[in-house]
């Protein structure tokens, strides 16, 4: 446990966030949030919407995993001090003299800067939410899948909700029918500590942490440095889906054609057409019998 | 209580739904999700949010009235069996070399049988949740019938939520304005458990559920096979809602123009005018004033 | 304690809200619900949906709050009195014979009753809220006015939100962007409250409950007769406003142009340029790095 190796993600692993990596977090959020069409005409004319949002932006993580586990959505209220953080920083986000915070932002190295310690932040918040939810649920891993990933990456799922509450819902941005990044990066790492947590890993958590870190600052790093969003980890998501969901289309010509078909474009009527047509003879079946 | 009926009704109230009524109620959730259009392309594109709305179809009661009662959605998730159940069920629907399952759920007597376990799976639902509703709330037998209404139809109300959230809304199938005779058997059966709960029903409960469930059987079979949605109690409906709102149409001829068109088309305009001239002439009443 | 005015105000705040203030606050919510286009012709073809709506109308403020501090949303349903209550108020309001409670209505002086006796269930709520969130949170006094706020004002919210999972959600008429009168003075009257219940406002619950009240009466009394609907402390909000988020438009020109653009038209385009532009520079300059 003494080797410098073990003393360093240690070391890493209780760091607090409280000050400074909320504060990126936090800044991240809002200069999303700024970015967003309409934005700053909202912050003008209805500070009161624009902070609403903002705080939706910052904590939706948390209350996303409130709600799943029948918790005071407004708890992220009661922490008066992250509150008032956030508050502060959006508004010299969006009332600043001059702009300066928007343009000290949009230089490359600010950016990167505060994006690697969001993503920082993110680890934190997926073992927070497992562990959370493990208090709750024993043995219920995929609840503390569920909760880690909704802690980790429910913003999203959160700001979506609020647009389409506000009317202004834009149906192709939505995280449904396709995953994110964060979202998928999150999945995995909620999934990795979970069992790390219910101890089918063998991997000591601080240990743990630091990798998963290092390898969520790197990835989003390149990311932004090279600005493609074409996900790391492509490959193996297309050996997951033909293992788990493709593997009949080598092996079974019958279904081939309609269901690479349907699944090519987005229509399934193809798929959906043998099931209308045995119905069919079905009701033909009993017009004959009655 | 050893007449040949109590131990038959007893034996049967005591039947546990775990393996094979559960099993029913998945794959008729699943089979009425795969029929959606596009579902099937959605499974292809995107397994992980299919499956999502494929635990919707077949929890979906269960988490709204999770919801009502202030639990966490979640619970549902924490019993590992049942969600690894649906989701093989899920799996091998959409799929299945072949599309096996669903040619083998278009012949008619599968879908009887599968239909029928559903139909018995409701009533153990709505048992459920009023006696669950009637731990919290002594006497809120308002409570009571509004769980068990959730737990046994409630799964409508979340997927069309789920679709509205998704954005493939469809106005017409909501359930808002026009009950399904799912939501209406559902709500009767909740009524009638209610009042067997508070002894203002002298049944016993397993006679009743005996009842009620062949009922539901007998209805949904014969509404499969006769291939009609005419509900069977649409006179009940008819009188009931003569006597409670219709008997001013008789009785009062000053409203019956008006009342009766606007019960006829959809407007209800001609209703809200009498309002609009009045609250005129109360304006033109002040600009006297003034 | 004994002087005359505090005897009035204790006796006042000691008021009990039940049979008759509930009567009018269920009525001009129903009345409300009523003259909605559509409303008379839904609450014949489908009873009800229109009940549901109406006991959404009368009880949204407190279902809202239980929704935000993890309370059963059931709650309200457990109190049977008011529901009949208000149930009965919803049946003679929409089937009473010649619309007699509609004609009735329309003169003045009842809905000017009525209405200031719905204002005055206002301050109880707002100080039931504040009061109900302070034992959650001890000093979480963003959470007291939260809620307050959500008691007093929050079943617009919650009527939003119905209408829009109903499909008939007018983006014109939502609460988000544009704050209505009643929830401006409902904030107003939670932060008051909140901070009289912190002790940073050195006045007796009793008499600050006699003076919001008689504010909120004879405001909304004088809207009703002079029928404006020009908020009474707009000279207040502006000067707010102006202090908080207007003031860099006097002392910083360099952004003067931009931000008031975006401020008066609705885009905000104008002021993500400059972002837009500095992305644009960052692009090029990797595009020169690499």
């Amino acid at each position: 446990m003494d080797s410098p190796w073990d003393e360093l993600t240690l070391a890493f692993s209780r760091t607090s966030m409280f000050p400074f990596f909320d504060i990126a977090h936090y800044l991240v959020s809002v200069m999303a949030l700024k970015r967003q069409p309409g934005a700053v005409a909202v912050a003008w004319k209805n500070p009161l919407s624009s902070w609403f949002t903002a705080m939706l932006h910052c904590f939706g993580g948390g209350i996303l995993s409130c709600v799943l586990l029948a918790e005071p959505p407004l708890r992220f209220l009661a922490n008066n001090t992250n509150i008032l953080l956030a508050s502060s920083i959006w508004y010299i986000t969006f009332f600043c003299p001059c702009d300066l915070v928007s343009q000290g932002y949009s230089f490359l190295p600010v950016q990167l800067l505060a994006a690697g310690m969001k993503e920082v932040t993110r680890t934190w918040k997926i073992v927070g939410g497992v562990t959370h939810a493990n208090t709750y649920y024993k043995n219920g891993w995929i609840v503390m899948i569920a909760v880690g990933w909704a802690r980790g990456a429910g913003g999203s799922i959160i700001t979506n909700f609020e647009q389409l509450v506000k009317g202004s819902w834009k149906p192709e941005a939505n995280e449904w029918l396709k995953m994110s990044y964060p979202a998928k990066v999150t999945l995995l790492g909620s999934v990795i500590f979970t069992f790390q947590h219910t101890k089918h890993l063998a991997v000591s958590r601080h240990n743990l942490m630091f990798l998963y870190t290092m390898f969520l600052v790197a990835t989003k790093i390149t990311m932004m440095i090279t600005e493609t969003a074409t996900v790391p980890f492509a490959l193996f998501e297309d050996a997951l889906s033909r293992m788990l969901f493709g593997w009949q289309q080598q092996f079974t010509p019958c279904e081939k054609k309609s269901e690479t078909k349907s699944s090519f474009n987005g229509t399934g009527s193809s798929t959906s057409k043998p099931i209308a047509v045995a119905s069919d003879t079905v009701k033909k079946k009993h017009t004959k019998k009655t």
